[in-house]
């Protein structure tokens, strides 16, 4: 058995797996961000010891530990190196866990760890694997060879920030025009504001009124109902997501790529014009395409890939 | 010893190196396109026969043949599968090649292989290394722990066909804003007929009217003697080549990051403002970053790249 732990800036989430990683049990504290790392983990080794028992196991049973974490990971030393939303800076967060247990923990930024869920969820082994989740961000990450491609620094997968329209949308990165200023939810949530004050006739207005909030779903759901405005919002937003996506097949030409983050919840909607658009345009006219799908795992795909790519290190 | 074979449009060239990737003799011949693939390797055949003589050596000593190609290619099965400038579909080059030798015969993307001439011109193993070259178009190459980056289908590391604008200008490929159609000496060409129709006082004129026609030099050579119009032309061109290097950064993080083709001659007047871009953008800001550097091997790499290749491939 493994443990895999999702460590955000809200939650924590611990899950314990069998050596499949299938999910036998999960538990989430709020993670209070702002403490201590060493009270953080306080925290998450009560938490693995409550979720272990809740698997009727013991922690002589476990394996591995696996942490996902926000931010800048060190991964061979286990460090927090930066996570603005966790508060943290070089925080040796593996170091401190393993004053609790004494097992393997190993730390992978929480990105890579969701990828890693995704791609055992997908049941077979590929050689290519990119997973791309379109959240308040857009975060990526890409199994090669059954390992996390990382580069040489920690720091690779960004799939967020490379350039959709150079001297576009400001980021939040400093520079301009990341993918991410325009197929993240953020974004989104956006093109609605705009395109809702331009369309004042729209039911996108009533649908905010009753919710209280634009939200990654407002244009979605009044597109069903056939209103023009969130037609286009929606058609806008899935060409942005769609034209990334294209980059990352003509780069990587993966055997899968995978689609998460809530805003995949919405399926078919989502999926069917990103591959058309995808397939007419990719580089590659003659060799099989890549299998382009919706996230499987979802919220738990954190937990599940932390527990995995624990296996996968602990077993190097 | 090895021979590596570089399957141009115009040239086939044939190099045969030692074991450690040095080139000891080299000879081409033009490849008259637009022949029979049989009649092709036939002339292969018999360049192979005169550089392994050149080098002083007997076919017994060849060890392997690398081909680096343009194209679609099926490295498994030795086959070009398009080449729309050798004028190829489905021609089983390798297979054909074996028909003169009985020695280990495989076959690569030419800019995979101009990638691992230059992966194994930086005399040391890198995990993580990519190679990008400014030609007509702009070709790429991924070599991801001592093996070439392909993709499930053969067709990855399509660099230039990455979005840098999206909806911007048009590429060959059938979409638009491709890195390619603003990185490529094809692109500094038009922008540099564009600058010049805007200046008729720039002197890039009289070094058009000196040379017979606007070379990928034209604003590089007429911005040292500070011409204003040639200065702009060139920084314009250099920010699109580093911000489509920026995007290969994020999503990579390679230790080593090479540029070639004939423009990376242009040597540090290119690539020092390139560096500049890249480290004050790119997503990393707290650990090691891409060591940005020129080719070293020009013309020689797909050479070099096909017979290294072949040795990698024949030792596995």
């Amino acid at each position: 058995m493994y443990i895999g732990i999702d460590l955000g800036g809200t939650n924590i989430a611990v899950g314990c797996t069998d050596d499949a990683g299938n999910l036998i049990a999960k538990n989430s504290l709020p993670t209070l961000s702002g403490r201590s790392y060493t009270e953080i983990v306080k925290d998450m080794a009560a938490l693995c010891e409550r979720t272990v028992s809740d698997a009727n196991a013991g922690m002589n049973e476990i394996k591995a530990i696996g942490i996902g974490s926000p931010g800048t990971i060190d991964s061979k030393n286990g460090v927090v190196v930066f996570a603005a939303n966790l508060k943290m800076e070089k925080a040796p967060v593996a170091a401190e866990l393993g004053k609790y247990f004494d097992i393997p923990i190993f730390m992978e930024n929480d990105a890579n760890a969701a990828a890693y869920g995704e791609y055992i969820a997908c049941g077979h082994k590929t050689d290519s694997f990119v997973f791309i989740t379109l959240g308040t961000g857009v975060g990526g990450g890409v199994i090669i060879d059954n390992k996390i491609y990382r580069g040489f620094n920690g720091a690779g997968a960004e799939i967020g920030h490379m350039t959709l329209r150079m001297d576009g949308n400001e980021c939040t990165c400093g520079k301009r025009g990341c993918f991410e200023t325009y197929a993240s939810v953020t974004a989104l949530r956006k093109i609605t504001a705009e395109m809702m004050e331009k369309n004042p006739e729209s039911i996108m207005h009533e649908w905010v009124k009753n919710r209280g909030q634009i939200s990654g779903r407002t244009a979605f759901e009044c597109a069903v109902k056939g209103d023009k405005a969130a037609i286009e919002t929606r058609d806008t937003y899935i060409r942005y997501v769609a034209e990334g996506i294209l980059s990352v097949v003509n780069i990587f030409q993966p055997e899968i790529l995978v689609i998460g983050g809530g805003i995949s919840k919405e399926g078919d909607v989502l999926l069917n014009p990103i591959k058309e658009y995808v397939y007419k345009y990719d580089f590659n006219k003659f060799m099989p395409k890549t299998d382009i799908r919706i996230a499987k795992l979802y919220n738990d795909a954190g937990i599940v890939g932390a527990a995995m790519a624990a296996k996968n290190m602990a077993e190097i």
